[in-house]
């Protein structure tokens, strides 16, 4: 191995020697990347966990940041807290850009020194997940966000917040422009549209109500709108057409079985009716990152890496690829979902796989999901659930809903936090996070990686 | 009064009678802006309460986020929630940029729209807070970014954190440059400075322990900078002398009497010495806000308007300033120190004054300031009160500190939030809040005013 291709900042004395503990580079710190991690922590490896973001992000719960329910830090835990007690492991704040397969390295750059560096593998876990897909109109992304990071929860919950109080600054003079203003569309029926429709009309209509003086809040219209013949078409019929009556309670439109043909500054064109809408928010389609291409591997429609019955690709048995970014088929035949408990039992096969493998162990048995449920919110009090065996909906299964989401939260703080933000919010509506900021200085003007003015401010 | 110059969007038809409530425009929605707002919410006028963003800071918390401790919003609450109950108020997102004395209009921008427009009062009380002041140096605020408002705050948190990441990064292949990101100087030992650095000094040596794999956070240099012979100079001399040695107990170099005679990209020049540090703060000066200069007052080296007795400005009893805008001198004639009790009690008194006036009752004795005592804490569980007939200092105060800081806190969420946040870091030194962002997207690039497009990104 050339001694050039090792990041300096991480040769360990033992890389030199003959006996150095194999490398395991795990790309994207989510939660199939983390499970990883997580599980090689006491594995005779050297572990490095490589992600752009110093912190991992709780992604059920981004839309309660997009509606101020939550803050950023509420559904964050910083990477190197998760992994400090793991003495084997480092986490690199850099992205990767590509893989070298034949040298077995990993080309990464760091966003603060801007440098550009090798990460040497004996073991890859691509876990990079997925963005959003506009199929084939990415033109659209300039007018309906959508929501993946924590930038984008902010800038929507911004976006969102602005709306209304732009509509009370120009209620009198224009009622065009205001009832624009006061309609939000979200594309796309699955559970993360389900679940922003249902927040947002609830912000609309009860949190802010009384807050303004020449608007009324009530008014708002939220349009949900779904190509497909119903909501949530993951679950039986039965679920999603309870979630579409309560969301209908809840003062949402629900559009099934239109496509959206358009979109634009001025709002959407839905089976050839014009919505104007200020806010369109796009949560229809994901697609892989482009970890399949780094390492040139097949992969399906959206990008999906086709993986081995043990998630490592076929030809390359050192390359293990998990979560979003990979597409296997569970016992069904059918491709397993993009959930986080795909992800999470992913991961720790795959670090299980690699630990049994470095020990000179028989190889697994294929990996095998576990599918204990699904759950989808509507609202503060209204949940479905799905275990196959058995159909929940309503408040009894909004409470699971609640205690499976608490209890994923990495860490207690935020647990104990949230719950106490929940309760709170459960019987006030109050939002807490309703913050509008940046509003004068934005944060990475007020701090440039290279520095510039910093103007004065009030609060 | 010409009808044109009335905001439309808050056109009252009173307005258009003779028979409408006199105006009450207040400008900052401080602690003083929403305390005299909130004394006339039963009062027979019609308020207007201005402020350029759409939540209330509680100040004197913010190094706590600029140091991850709390997020942005566990010290704000929205503005309009705050006096929603107040039929008789409404809550104007813009900046006012200038007073027209003579047609008693108050000009403002709204950063939404980019529209002017001018909100004519009867009554109007200036509230607009205080800035950092250079020196005359403004140069300087490129390198020593200060802490004045949430955005600043994030900046800096961003700033903090990003250095030791940068430092991990960069571990072996630059020993200097690692120093220079592990030395943090704070300018200016006031109340501010002494927190920071204590905050700084514990995040470093404490509760990043552990996290990195290629530097030693312990190593981390905290440069607490004051021109003065001593630190807190508002303080007794014992109790600012307990706060020195408790600082240095806590890792924090303390420099006295040394003014700072260079600040530039490579750290600071003080007395003659250089100190390289990649993160210099500045918490030395503030400079009021402009609000005197629009109405042609006569103010202070510092800025703000030299009041009568009432608060109002001398010659236009209609026009009242408070807060940090304001120059008042208290019972032993020195002037009235810049901190939240004498804003809030100011407020009230304003908010008063214009209720008795309004209802044609004779008009209040002169503002009187209650001193209840000075507070400051170094640390998690550090700090010194000082009550003028008793002085305080170590943990009693601190818990003192601690109550009286969550007492403050407007809402009673954010409140119990803040004591289960602190509460935990208190035992654990975990600083919940450590989130970086935005790495790859900046808030307002994900959404601008005018739509463009949001890259897709990974978690």
């Amino acid at each position: 191995m050339n001694e050039t291709d090792i990041i300096p900042s991480i040769t360990y004395p033992s890389q030199r020697s003959s006996g150095e503990p194999p490398r395991v580079v795990i790309v994207g710190a989510g939660f199939g990347g983390l499970e990883a991690a997580l599980k090689l922590g006491r594995a005779p490896v050297h572990v490095t966990v490589i992600d752009r973001n110093n912190h991992y992000v709780f992604q059920p719960l981004l839309y309660q940041v997009a509606t101020a329910y939550l803050s950023p830090a509420d559904i964050t835990a910083p990477i190197r807290t998760v992994l400090r007690r793991q003495r084997n492991t480092e986490v690199l704040l850099a992205e990767a850009t590509a893989v070298d397969v034949a040298a077995r390295e990993v080309r990464v750059r760091d966003e603060i020194t801007g440098a550009e560096r090798s990460v040497p593998y004996d073991y890859l876990v691509l876990a990079t997940g997925a963005g959003e897909s506009y199929f084939g109109r990415d033109d659209w992304a300039t007018y309906a966000p959508s929501l993946k990071t924590i930038p984008d929860a902010t800038a929507l919950r911004r976006k969102v917040l602005l709306a209304f109080e732009e509509a009370e600054l120009t209620a009198a003079s224009d009622p065009e422009r205001v009832r624009s203003l006061l309609t939000f569309v979200i594309v796309g029926g699955g559970p993360t549209g389900v679940e922003l429709a249902g927040a947002i009309a609830e912000l609309a209509h009860r949190t802010l109500r009384g807050d303004f003086r020449h608007i009324d809040v009530t008014s708002a219209r939220i349009v949900l709108v779904e190509a497909l013949p119903r909501l949530l078409n993951t679950f039986p019929e039965s679920l999603s057409e309870k979630a579409t009556r309560k969301l209908e309670k809840l003062g949402v439109e629900v559009r099934t079985g239109g496509r959206v043909e358009e979109v634009d500054a001025d709002g959407v064109i839905v089976a050839g009716e014009r919505i104007a809408s200020h806010t369109v928010i796009w949560a229809a389609g994901v697609k892989a990152s482009p970890a399949g291409a780094w390492i040139g591997a097949e992969t399906d429609r959206a990008g999906r890496v086709l993986v081995s019955g043990d998630l490592s690709v076929p030809g390359h048995p050192e390359i293990f690829v998990l979560g979003d970014t990979a597409s296997a088929t569970g016992d069904d035949g059918k491709p397993l979902p993009g959930v986080a408990p795909v992800a999470m039992q992913q991961g720790r096969y795959v670090g299980r796989a690699i630990r049994t493998h470095v020990e000179g162990r028989e190889s697994p048995h294929p990996f095998k999901y576990f599918n204990k449920g699904n759950l989808a919110t509507i609202g503060r009090s209204f949940a479905i659930a799905d275990f196959g065996f058995a159909r929940v909906s309503g408040f009894i299964a909004w409470v699971l809903w609640l205690g499976v989401h608490i209890l994923y939260l990495i860490g207690f703080r935020n647990r104990l936090l949230v719950m106490v933000q929940w309760a709170w919010e459960y019987f006030t509506y109050e939002h807490g996070a309703r913050i509008i900021t940046p509003m004068r200085q934005p944060e990475q003007r007020a701090l440039p990686a290279e520095p510039e003015p910093v103007p004065a401010g009030r609060t």
